[in-house]
């Protein structure tokens, strides 16, 4: 495996040489914080009575600290933070923050439906150690989720926000994808450094790397199912759900992507798109905890209304991994 | 105008003699509490910095107060209640208890996305005054969000709730339609009384109404643009965002249904079609809140990200009205 | 059951005493021909070898004969048109012309997707006897089937046909709704006499027959689902799938809404939902020709790529039936 | 540029080695025929008074002919199929074949919405020499085009066509996406070679070439947007309406993604998203003609109903060339 500094060299050079910067704006020079890498979604462990289970929290980043990623998002959507009360999503940050790798980047998930519940949010993210915020698009209102109305919301976080902004469109949670129009003018915010995108088209991402060219604008993959696409339209990571049970094959999925080794990256890609589907929209987070406990980390329940897969659902879900290798 | 007592009757006949039975579970008799009759859905007044303004709410509750509504609905989607603190939630519900006349319903909208959260602010919401609790589906994991699970979660609160519960599925805003068998295997639950269906497709109101026919479980119409059909296919009510600028006309055209006038309702009910259409999925709460400075209550503005009407669309708006003979 | 001429009064008071006229554009007094009633959408019966059973189709009208209804609606989506050549459209229209009765309406789909087949389509459907043409909306591209590209379709269908057009909306075949101002414009046309709307949404269908009041123009649902509903919001009358099956409990339920008995419309309407379900959207047109050989008529098999049933969905289709006591 | 040979090469690395073989099943060896390359799907030119103009056809074949494409697509999408009569749909087939050069492939759309039609059509474009015949999936009774309904189809059809056939799904016309399983059971077809995928979803695509590795199945991009994401995943060309208008520059990307030049590749792709767009999803085949006109081949109208662009959209169309470099 490579080590920590050939992994920045590579990553820099696709993410064109921007310079890392991290736990502030940007600087003086214009340069935006560098955030090309992978990073696993954190899930939220919870004990049999439904309690956030920190120890067992702990215990799964010690285990995914050991992988080259380049930080961990926390409180995306495998998160469940809408099951979360606010002081729940500040103390699962801070514990994250405590027992992950120094050298490894933070990136808190902020969104709330209002935007000044999100600035709110964004300020204490900071303040217990957040690196970055990933502020998914508030979707209730959908019908009103206008470009004008979804510029003054991100404008309003990111001029506030005390660590950069990272804007995230997951059109299967919130029926919604952030405009490719809105992502333009947005990309020009010094505090506002690229998007996770998980709608998985990736004709819209490469429109958007195109678009943004001039503003250090860096676009995250919001699933494995699509990373080496992602890769070969100008993306510069992923925030991959499977890392958290597939890590070191999501890892060198990014190595191969990086040395230009696309023969082996098309082969090892294929293996993990049944296996991404399986935890991600097959059978969501459920399926990724339940996936999570067959490779060694601590999945246990979900909160409710989520609930545990039946065993149908579970076998299928096996099946996935066995049939591509994985188990 | 009928006179309260006549409402009553003519409300009795409809919903199937329904005893009226307010502030906690049905009685022995397995008689559930009467919920027939039309409500508005009360806006959220806030001032010009956002905050909640509830002297302004209680002006436009005494205001409302004067036409024959069955009660208020607080809290449902154009209350904007995502936009809104747990302690705002609470406050906002005990002022419109305190507001409203005391012979009137108080439905109050306390869904929230964890089921855990729900049933503490369904319990909290009876504290405050509420009559009832309406509670949408939670839906950022619609994809998990199948008749098993939604039947779990509607059944853990109405277990723990002190006062009935209301379904409340509103498609335009969650992205999800409660399933019918979910609905028909919730209706026999004693302390689920209802939904308020705002998807606007009467063949299914129609196939509630008919499977759940021995439950006394009552359908709601969401939306005012529906509401004659929604009556003769059963629907013992409303809840009808255009009550809170045209309460007269909404209560006529229940009493037109009522007492069988159906040429008349039907002439009634055409003239609020565009107007009901724009201020709910056409212009959102902006145009709602526009609309009901026009006619004499507080709009005011709504909380960001939702944004003011542009000219152009506030001229739009005035024209569903104008056109109809309204302005 | 009552006679003809009851009938036709019910009708006239509903359908705003619209004189009925047969064959040709309206008269000088603008006068639209007169198209209230029921209509049974004709199956096209096959033989084993896929050829069109013309003696079965015979059959069929015979039976159906027996029933009030108003005329046969042709080459509707059951009629699996789109699997016909067009000497087939032509000749099922020819023999359906033959059989049925003198005193009924012949309405033939006459819709191809570009706008000069469908001239020729409706001018040779006049010729072998249809009373008007029912055009459904072009669809396959319909990405850029704006209001604008419909209204000129329907123009030049409408200038050019020497019989009355009836326009026809069904969007879950053809995934496009045919929009509202585009509807009211050609309602304008002194040649469009009306729209067969299968989309089930009676807002709209509501505002259609307010926005087209001064023209005559008459909305018929495209479905029994939502039968009475329409009649409730001006509708007047249907062209119902069920009708090839339950066409008294059809035309008992037209009955029951022209004379004002709302409330035993309501229990027959509830009680047809699920099998109209089940013989549309549920199992489209090999659930309707399974059912018809269950009630006596020829149903048989439908031309590839349609399936036959499974077992298992032949034991739901009998179910919905059977639990509502139709079989 | 790299001469044929070259080319061939090339292409033969990246599609497994698939010999070539033109006209008729797959040989005894069990290989299939190698349709590896991009193909522009060529519009039908008509008069101003909407006859098929055969002599522009010609013209415009003799133009495209000197680019490297491997061949043509005629009667896709972008071939207003929909509105030709059966004996047009044969007759540009035919003058296709006699305006190419020899050593192209001619692929010919012959899907219809029957099977038996379906396999009239095939058997008929292979008399007028189409070396594959594309086959649109069936879309009107989209409702019941199951997995089963559609394997059942494809695979008459296989059974049948004296030619090889290529399935073909392109959801924003049909509203149908062919199952991924419906497309590995038939990728086991000896005569159904390949799939063009129109959808843009690069992880089914993915997919699809992982589930049918064995099979010698073959995976075209439906369209320039995704190309080179598709090759990433292991597509071996493109059915590209773009390639009309920017034959060269489509080739070109081709060549960047087949030698490995993925930076070129990035940057190619970029420019031509938009650009791809506007002549696709954004302005339709009214946009493809009338970027032909501009770049030197005869575009002209479209039958009716499809419309001529609007000066304005005319207007955006341009910019989408002109702020790519390329007009």
């Amino acid at each position: 495996m490579l080590g920590r500094g050939v992994w920045s060299s590579l990553r820099q050079g696709l993410s064109r040489g921007l310079s890392r910067k991290v736990g502030g704006w940007a600087s003086g020079e214009g340069r935006k914080m560098d955030i090309a890498g992978i990073y696993p979604p954190v899930t939220t462990p919870f004990t049999a009575t439904a309690e956030v289970d920190y120890g067992k929290l702990e215990e799964n980043l010690h285990k995914l600290g050991a992988f080259p990623f380049r930080g961990f998002v926390v409180q995306g959507s495998n998160g469940e933070f809408p099951f979360l009360t606010s002081s729940e999503r500040l103390e699962v940050v801070s514990r994250v923050r405590q027992a992950m790798p120094k050298d490894k980047l933070l990136l808190a998930g902020s969104g709330c439906e209002s935007t000044q519940a999100t600035v709110e949010m964004t300020v204490s993210m900071a303040q217990v150690g957040a690196d970055a915020a990933i502020v998914v698009t508030p979707c209730f209102y959908r019908g009103r989720m206008s470009s004008a109305a979804l510029i003054h919301h991100y404008t309003k976080v990111a001029d506030l926000s005390p660590i950069p902004v990272v804007l995230y469109s997951v059109p299967a949670n919130t029926g919604l994808d952030l405009p490719v129009d809105a992502v333009v003018t947005l990309s020009q915010h010094p505090n506002i450094v690229g998007i996770k995108d998980s709608g998985g088209d990736v004709t819209r991402m490469g429109l958007i790397v195109h678009k943004t060219g001039r503003q250090d604008f860096q676009v995250l993959a919001g699933s494995a199912g699509f990373l080496l696409a992602s890769y070969a339209v100008g993306a510069v990571g992923g925030v991959c759900a499977l890392a958290n049970v597939l890590g070191a094959q999501v890892c060198q999925l990014e190595r191969l992507c990086l040395t230009g080794q696309w023969e082996d990256a098309q082969k090892l890609q294929h293996r993990l798109i049944e296996p991404n589907t399986a935890v991600t929209r097959r059978f969501g987070i459920p399926g990724l905890k339940k996936t999570m406990d067959w490779f060694g980390y601590y999945g246990g329940p979900c909160r409710a209304p989520l609930q545990e897969l039946s065993p149908t659902d579970e076998e299928a879900l096996r099946m996935d991994f066995t049939s591509n290798g994985w188990l």
